[in-house]
């Protein structure tokens, strides 16, 4: 991973389009990008300008040479103009060290979207001294250089990944620096307690040490609460970050389906880029306010008549036990039967939300006897009664049990709640230490097993494998 | 089509990517972009701008707002850092009316390449009070306002569309203007032509033609000779567009395969956008000097010995006939069998190339005694022996008759081709009336025939309708 090197690749996403962008980046970005440039101005940091892409002059591009070029090319015309060399018109930017994204040097070569041209410029500065870009080195290079951290680092992977604008801005969030400032308080006051004891093996006289007992835990404990706050937005952040998926269970004529259209015509669908694993159920991903949900509408469960049936309701019971939260759909209209009641016990202890559908019709007041031991929507798929309602309560469901984190700077990210509990852990660790009076230098490993995973958090210190890992899940380009 | 609509689209292919781009085009580019942007300059020509991309201030925009807004979002942040408004972290190219693409206001918003974000900010800039752009009609307002012409309109959408670099190179040329250059001195003739006549109309005192016949006839002439040159570009520059086909036939065991493995290794393949219909035969695109050629590999022909194979010889046959060039490969180290010579016959009258494989064995003089009324070649696949021999004459094929054009500017377009053979009708028709000593108000009416699809391949006069079926198979965004 030189820093040295010159590299280059495709920027804007694969395929055709009005616009392509190749992104070279490293000191020799200008010498390599301008032999193929004829432009209006020199370039100037900053400045958009119009030109040419030319092949190069004559050194090494036979293999470019076209099947008509050679001798008659000048008959007709003059040589300024009817140029074979000339392959599109471009938009150069050209952003000078350290005012780049890399910060190093970087010209963005704005062709038409032809895969071919983009990739022949790509090839042009490869045989100019550029390298091909892996994935994410770009974004990785921002972060070597220092201008951004990891967490930040890792939220331009997310952004770009993300399926709903809320996803973005939340990202947007940590690309602006939100979770690194939440942590830096908490570091500090970590980094401090770890230097009062450092201080205090290098002065003391015997084993005793320089903080009484009760100052360590309650300076530990300072550390700890925020970070535990900050691993219980995890719950939060991974659905914000992965989504859940939405069970709608129920016997047969209870009005499932009815209820799963009711609620994908009302949020917004979302096109999933994976391609469905629908297993022959009907599924569909909404986004309802900025969280992915798949919907998953399932065959009516109840005494199979036949094995089709069966087969059926057994996909059924996968999609309830796979669900991460499950609508059972009563008929409100008709007294509860055998089979809801089973349901409902079945769902015990599962995040549920029972709906009472089809309370528009006569005699909806039986389904009252059933609900009571969890949250209960009277809803009306014909009518669209209660499907507002319905929807605050799935969203009370995914915000749990502390609601959704009213700071910014929540987790999100797998790798930063691991690390915050590996933190939790040494910091539980420390705190035993210190209630069984070991000296302080024993105590001290456990703090900084607790420092350690704060910092590769932000890539304060992280290995090369650790930060290969993060950056080879990138997009080249990036 | 009101060219005072400010237009958008999202300018990038489709997908993720490092960057993508949203161009907003018209009188109120700027008006309607400046609401979204937080910058660190102010807009300026062909400056490009870092910036933030945010939610525009709070009129109308409730249905934005995330789930964790509102309350207590001031908690542990200063105001001007945490911003839940931020979207994205975004670099501005405004280009100034006329010095833009499509001569109007431009401006370009390149965020990351995250389409949820990348469609916000479309949607942000409709209820702006832009419009959605249709495909293709950024390119039309180019030409609508007179920066390009037809063909170089269309030469954007080849570029995009290229397969090969050469392809790209074509378009490059006629979207500089090379096809129009060539066009110009032959509609001045014409329209020369036409004013001598009409002037002669209106100051005649009889039926006398101003100009004698012959001189009429050689003025047609001299604009027929070109137009005739350039209609026969036409079938280079139709393989040069689309490509051609080229079906690999011979009896079993004389190394079809392996010769079609040899042309595939030594030519770059070429990803086809859509998908192959290979019927069962293996085929695959290479690209031999800049033109796309889906090699053909076949069955081998003979008398069928049970039914799956009758039906491998019929797909070996339908392709056949279906390719516009084809390879008959005989074993240059046996005599030549019927079959060869029933092979060599069914070619006859066609594109056809003979080539003599295996010539690395003993007694491979024999196959000189079938080639002789069509070109041939000795060849090895184990060896690489005449390979390149092969590659040259399939070139030449490529070529056609009168060899690649010399010139650029030819025919690649089949509407320009068909529209260069109305003109050239109607000039036959003029010479008729001529011989016939038909009044010159009638023969100007062919002349003015003669011009008219001329005029329409530039687009000097060219009905909505057409404009229309042009530019909706352009992609959005361009």
């Amino acid at each position: 991973m030189n820093l040295d090197d010159t590299i280059v690749a495709i920027a804007t996403p694969p395929g055709r389009g009005g616009i392509g962008v190749v992104r070279i980046a490293g000191p020799q970005a200008r010498a390599i990008a301008l032999p193929m440039l004829r432009l209006k101005h020199d370039l100037e940091p900053a400045r958009a300008i119009f030109g040419e892409l030319v092949e190069p002059t004559r050194t090494g591009v036979a293999c470019f040479q076209s099947p008509v070029s050679s001798a008659s090319d000048s008959g007709n015309q003059k040589p300024e103009t009817g140029d074979s060399s000339r392959i599109d018109e471009v938009v150069v930017n050209y952003f000078a060290k350290p005012h780049s994204y890399t910060t190093d040097d970087i010209v963005e070569i704005a062709a038409h979207g032809s895969p071919v041209v983009l990739r022949h410029i790509v090839e042009l500065c490869v045989s100019g001294g550029a390298r091909l870009a892996e994935p994410g080195e770009f974004t990785m290079r921002a972060f070597l250089n220092g201008r951004i951290d990891l967490t930040q680092a890792e939220a331009v992977r997310d952004l770009i990944d993300s399926q709903t604008l809320y996803q973005a801005r939340i990202a947007a969030q940590q690309l602006e620096g939100a979770l690194s400032r939440r942590l830096r308080p908490v570091k500090q006051k970590l980094v401090e307690l770890i230097a009062v004891l450092e201080a205090g093996i290098d002065f003391a006289e015997d084993d005793v040490s320089v903080l009484p007992s009760p100052a360590i835990l309650e300076r530990i404990a300072a550390v700890r609460q925020p970070l535990e706050q900050l691993a219980a937005t995890f719950a939060y952040g991974k659905i914000v970050h992965q989504g859940l998926t939405l069970a709608i269970v129920g016997r047969p004529n209870v009005g499932k389906s009815s209820l799963f259209n009711r609620l994908v015509e009302h949020e917004r669908a979302i096109v999933t880029s994976t391609p469905g694993t629908t297993r022959d159920l009907v599924s569909e991903t909404v986004a309802i306010d900025g969280i992915p949900i798949r919907l998953v509408d399932t065959a009516g469960i109840r005494q199979a008549l036949d094995e089709a049936e069966s087969i059926g309701i057994r996909k059924s019971m996968e999609a309830f036990a796979d669900a991460d939260l499950v609508l059972v759909v009563l008929d409100a209209s008709q007294p509860a039967t055998r089979e809801d009641t089973e349901l409902m016990k079945h769902a015990e202890g599962r995040p549920t939300i029972v709906v009472g559908n089809k309370c528009d019709l006569e005699g909806s007041g039986h389904w009252s006897v059933v609900s009571g031991q969890c949250s209960a929507i009277r809803a009306s798929a014909l009518t669209g009664e209660g499907i507002a309602e319905l929807r605050a309560e799935i969203l009370r469901h995914i915000g749990g049990e502390t609601g959704a984190p009213a700071e910014a700077g929540f987790l999100t990210n797998v790798r930063h709640q691991h690390l915050v509990q590996d933190s939790l852990a040494a910091l539980d660790a420390a705190t035993v230490a210190v209630t069984a009076k070991v000296p302080d230098e024993m105590l001290l490993l456990d703090l900084y097993n607790a420092l350690r995973p704060l910092d590769a958090i932000t890539g304060a210190t992280t290995t090369d494998d650790i930060l290969n890992l993060i950056f080879s899940r990138f997009c080249v380009g990036k």
